[in-house]
């Protein structure tokens, strides 16, 4: 549909906003549609779109305090208030040794925190072999965690993703935690990270970090929580529960692009010692020198991050956070709550589904439920179930697997959903399923 | 100036954007001024600025195909077109094993061509460890290329970063290359990887591509080419001359951002083989499984980069070729390297100061000479020249240091700058200059 080179004039406006309707917006995947109810939603607003147009008009490059002071100091002014707004410990405020910085996806939040975990227990042990080192996580974990350690160079044998299943709803056990660990240290190995989730991609599980905490406080480890979906609904305080036990974490992470309105991309990161960050990370080429870095009075974002470079990052949360005030923020997250609770309301009143998960947040794990207990025959139908209902256009769901169980993933989180979105959702999957019934 | 908490009820717009203009601007280093001559621009353009509303207003997720299929498919294209109008061999473009991908920063790029080398050596050579393992670049490399190094468990001490100096106009000299790799593989280390760059961060020098492209492809290591800012100069053809030899190199990277008008952030990376990017980066979670991704036929941009989530990428890069035109963004690219010159010939016609490399693109190397040959009051000079101008607030230009001398830094990049304001710079430091003469 396109030509296979750039064109040497300039094309009008108008000719180019004609392509993107006829040839770009057919072939989008509507992420911003009522109707998007797959993976986890990307929340996008008023406030977080004037907040990209303004940086976007700036377009400074904050990579020092010195090219831009104010897009490093308003990021730590704006982290403090996002922690607060989360009730995080003080130690995680950039009063002390902590602070904040604006990741641009929880990716990179775990990659660097494995970094500078990876820095730190190398310097404590001395002389040894990254083949030693040893990371935990549950087999809940997001890919990235996994992808982060590779990356670092963490042997894959050693990564060790402990089974979950649905006794604790698919949350991390401390036991097998435990074991894991006292099981590597009469081997050798050198435990050195958790990485436990709240809120995992899959069906939104929740480790339990009081316990878990426990544990890697007594073997001096390195705990991150990634929270990246769910941390952004521990601003209400209902949902505050699920990070209790934050206090004994080594950082936090939560996608404001996720669930908090700030739109692509947004990934705030918290740390316990942000001079962990800095060593493991710094440069310090001459033509990036200036007088006050060398007193060490000012954050230098390039030390807290794989990448040089950064936009003005802070400008559209800090937008975000005004123009709607934690009042609303608080309501437009339990209103999606709200609706995934409606959407559960109404598969378990159907006889033909079943609620696979305990629901915590906005994301419903449903599925047909087996007949004559023949589960590959119900993974058979509910796999059928999902391309047809996607194939309708209509409406966008996802899916996963636990425990062998094929699984529908219902979550809501597009800013525009309403209760009649969720009802039209639930009556095409019902339709749907219906024909599939008749056929088996 | 800002409260310790954020608000509980929303702020009005007007009050948000009172502060912006009384808090905020007058804390920014203004990289969009047409007198910001430091470091390198970050240019942008209103075909870049459209591009980032739209891409922030459709807001769609890429990280498959499947997400969406346009975003995907627009980035194959418009990185096809961007090749061809470098002139880069047939070998990079998506018809065969390579193809493009916008990274988000240069540092990215670096980092994810370090590990795709890496992962290709330690499956070729088997049993090994990565204390091993060597890398190469010259002294002038950007920093990214260490801390991208040390990210993936390269050992410091292998991170061959060869001497340049004024001889070779601070470009890598083949001789050191080839004498350096002989001598690793001679004591049984493993060289893999080889930093070119076109236009160093301190000078603008420019690595030998054809030489060190022999080399590499005669001893089987990855060559990346990192032409950041310079490569953008590559669109002309009087600067194409630079990347000859690129045809040898495994992958090369510029940063649209820099200096092809399109915004924060936009960082084209070519490879010659996606495969090689693929094995290394690549994640298989049941959650995004698809049915077409299985049989391989489309692309997955998140096997390609660090993160999983990525924006609409291409949509700017493709207004800002389409708004343009090849000719207007090849004319704004030689206006900036004849306002360069003509500071060059500002500095060249005073006694008092001197031009200090060879000037190929739009940054001048420039310094107050030395006195007497006194080369320790000539740095302290122009150290403290550099303090006044930029203490002025009219101009700012950056350092650096070459072979032990205190160097300044005139960059032209900003899309505003004009003739009179190149006059108005060389005034300002002319100024100053006569002013320090007068002290010594």
């Amino acid at each position: 549909m396109l030509p296979d080179s750039a064109p040497d004039h300039p094309e009008p406006l108008k000719e180019l906003l004609h392509d993107v309707s006829k040839k770009i917006i057919p072939g989008l995947t509507h992420w911003q549609s009522p109707s998007y109810f797959a993976y986890y939603a990307s929340s996008t607003s008023v406030a977080g779109f004037l907040g990209e147009m303004l940086s976007a008009g700036l377009s400074v490059v904050g990579f020092t305090w010195l090219t831009s002071p104010v897009a490093t100091e308003l990021e730590v002014i704006v982290l403090d208030w996002l922690a607060k707004l989360l009730q995080l410990p003080d130690h995680f405020l950039s009063i002390g040794n902590g602070g904040g910085v604006i990741q641009g996806t929880g990716c990179e939040a775990v990659l660097v925190v494995v970094l500078a975990a990876r820095d730190r227990i190398m310097k404590k042990v001395g002389n040894t072999s990254l083949s030693q080192l040893v990371v935990y996580a549950s087999d809940q974990t997001h890919s990235s965690f996994r992808k982060a350690c590779l990356i670092g160079g963490i042997h894959e044998e050693n990564i060790r993703l402990l089974k979950t299943d649905s006794s604790t709803n698919y949350g991390m056990t401390p036991k097998s935690l435990e074991e894991s660990i006292s099981s590597d240290l009469e081997t050798g190995f050198i435990p050195f990270f958790i990485c436990a989730t709240v809120g995992t991609t899959s069906s939104a599980a929740v480790d339990p970090l009081v316990p878990l905490g426990k544990i890697a406080k007594s073997y001096g480890i390195w705990m991150h929580v990634d929270a990246a979906y769910a941390g952004n609904a521990c601003i209400c305080p209902e949902f505050r529960k699920h990070i209790d036990g934050v206090e004994n974490a080594d950082s936090f992470n939560i996608n404001a692009h996720k669930w908090l309105f700030a739109n692509q991309t947004c990934s705030p990161l918290w740390v316990k010692d942000r001079y962990s960050l800095i060593n493991a990370l710094k440069t310090n080429p001459e033509y990036l020198e200036y007088k006050v870095s060398k007193r060490d009075e000012v954050v230098n974002y390039k030390d807290w991050q794989i990448s040089l470079s950064r936009r003005f990052r802070s400008l559209k949360l800090w937008m975000v956070l005004r123009l709607y005030g934690a009042k609303n923020l608080r309501n437009f997250i339990r209103d999606h709550v709200n609706l995934a609770k409606h959407f559960e309301d109404y598969v378990a009143q159907d006889a033909h589904f079943e609620v696979v998960t305990t629901r915590y947040f906005s994301l419903v794990c449903f599925r047909l439920a087996p007949v004559d207990g023949d589960e590959d025959k119900c993974n058979e139908r509910n796999r059928e179930l999902l391309a047809t209902v996607n194939s309708t256009g209509k409406i966008f769901i996802s899916h996963t697997v636990l425990s062998g169980k094929f699984i529908l993933r219902f979550a809501v989180g597009a800013p525009l959903t309403e209760e009649k979105h969720v009802n039209e959702a639930w009556r095409i999957i019902q339709k749907h399923a219906s024909i599939h019934n008749k056929k088996y």
